[in-house]
């Protein structure tokens, strides 16, 4: 496959460790949020094994927080999204599709409850932030809404608890998965998960002061250097054989979270208020006419920069693929497509098409693993 | 300056062109709207002395169409922008600034007005969707949002008008600047308005009809083979010499359009309904602290990738360097600055530091030339 280069510019924001990662052999990028999110550090391949062995260090500053505070801040965040956050916690952390009028998919952030009546939502690549801003000020909602000044830190990988343990002592091994709490880092308190896109194991951390931050991000390295910590990014392979959905990717707007496998978020039976409830009723009575599945096919090798059409044996078109890699651990290509209804039986032959050639392969369910 | 590859995915949108500018030999890509967008074919300064004498064919389907039509698509429209559309016509295009209830800017689409009850904005590097879509939610208008399957063909530079007259007839070249209408090509009815993001003359084709538009593509290379014709994109440097403002790059969400030299689409003083507009009052009458001006610098190369601070003569902070250019037609670097009050007079001296070497300029009046 032919490569290009980025064109870099002050709208694809660079992060306060753009400069570390490109001195240690960043080689693609991708853009999320208006920001350069690193998409390589060499082979794909390698990366994966890495990530599933050791630790790395990722600058996912892309995934941007939008800070919604104020005395109508918990009704506008319920009222983006269909999963109930009545009894949500301080310190904890929520998945939550944010949805339209229509049930459509328009981010699936990672919602923080700082407190009662402030909230972030660490987003997907879309700008929440006018969404929210619409609706608070069509609402007359008593809100404030912004980005704040937060780059994340992930630290990812089965070695992660170790190398943060080294850090931060080892009390941060016992917060729990989801859960948040701030730990000193040479007097500077920084907001840390137990979170992250793998399925490795790991830390967020919500850098918020960026000199403590990159004197972290630093420091990760060094004290990493006995467990092979190395520089690294959200991998294609690790999240498609992980099942981690990428909104944009795997998700659009035109989806409904009923048809990507929220069916636990989808909380209509709740007496709580979101957009788009009554059609996600509506839609559950009715039963989805598409759903988010695997796929597993008979190639060694994909580049996927668009939907590919997935047809079943006698050739009718049954769905698009979205996402796909070449996974290591099953030594065939897997992917993620949205298939039409009824063909969603794990095993069911399915065939695609690249440049004019076919190749088949078979329905699987979701996780991979 | 390093390289660094673009990691495509689905996410990254390809558009119905993509295919044929990658035979065409596009070396560079930005994203624009979730959107892959040409930015380079090789040398900028090539294709820039060569959009200045001849005509290029421009992908320029990343400035995606918000649709939005229905009852109050109208007072929609109207509530999102300052500048009065209250005496707007069909088959007009308007370059109007959207802005939240604070003044800040969120986008600068050229509107399109396709009928009282029917629009589209044309946008900058933001989801205009979402903000549309929170204030009709919260609002309660009945109107339709979406993004309409619309990919536009660009036609920039001076024998444009040759080119399209070829193609079109004699008609097309009677459109006047910031009007459309639909010409016929083969059948297939295209809207086309004379507009395009250079100062060299030209056209923008909304292709709505896919098929035809691939064929419309490689109609323009076959009939301007004889006027030079080659393929291109948003050209850094003509943009800048024309002072055609980026959003995302010389604006952001927290400059209003009063900072931006927008004035005379600040209309506070009609009664036209709009967000931001007391606060636009209030900054009107008190006058603003920072000012978008050009500035021209002591040196032969640039490339921006974030905002670079300005200093005065005694080294001072006084503003910020937004994007920039070596521009052949001043054979010095030139570049768009946003700077405090009161350093805006033409041929005050300022100062940059690039890698901790400092470099001389001057501001200057924008535009340029």
């Amino acid at each position: 496959m032919k490569t290009f280069s980025i064109a870099k510019s002050r709208r694809l924001r660079s992060t306060p460790y753009t400069s570390r990662i490109e001195e240690q052999g960043v080689t693609a990028y991708t853009t999320y949020n208006h920001m350069l999110l690193p998409a390589a550090f060499g082979s794909l391949e390698d990366s994966y094994h890495h990530l599933k062995e050791s630790v790395q260090v990722w600058d996912v500053a892309g995934e941007r927080q939008v800070e919604i505070n104020g005395k109508d801040s918990a009704k506008l965040v319920q009222l983006m999204t269909c999963r109930d956050l009545s009894k949500s916690k301080d310190g904890r952390c929520y998945y939550c599709p944010i949805i339209d009028d229509k049930g459509g998919i328009i981010n699936d952030p990672v919602v923080l409850r700082l407190s009662s009546d402030r909230w972030w939502l660490s987003i997907a690549d879309s700008d929440v932030l006018l969404f929210a801003k619409g609706l608070a000020i069509g609402n007359n909602f008593s809100v404030n809404i912004f980005e704040p000044d937060v780059n994340i830190i992930a630290v990812q990988g089965p070695k992660s608890f170790k190398l943060m343990e080294k850090i931060f002592g080892e009390k941060i091994t016992q917060l729990k998965f989801f859960g948040f709490d701030y730990y000193d880092f040479k007097g500077t308190k920084h907001l840390i998960a137990r979170s992250g896109w793998s399925k490795q194991g790991g830390y967020e951390i919500y850098v918020e002061h960026t000199k403590s931050g990159l004197d972290l991000y630093d420091t990760l390295f060094e004290k990493g250097k006995d467990l092979d910590v190395k520089p690294g990014c959200p991998n294609l392979i690790e999240r498609i054989e992980s099942a981690l959905l990428s909104y944009g990717n795997d998700i659009d707007i035109n989806d409904n979270p009923l048809e990507c496998g929220f069916d636990k978020f989808v909380n209509v039976d709740s007496d709580i208020n979101f957009l788009g409830k009554e059609k996600l009723i509506k839609i559950k009575s009715e039963g989805v006419s598409k759903k988010l599945m695997g796929v597993k096919l008979d190639l060694k090798k994909i580049n996927i920069t668009e939907s590919i059409d997935i047809m079943d044996e006698n050739s009718n078109p049954i769905g698009e693929l979205r996402s796909g890699c070449y996974s290591p651990y099953f030594d065939q290509v897997i992917g993620i497509a949205m298939l039409n209804k009824p063909n969603w039986n794990a095993n069911q032959a399915i065939k695609i098409k690249i440049n004019d050639q076919a190749f088949d392969g078979k329905v699987c369910d979701l996780p991979f693993i």
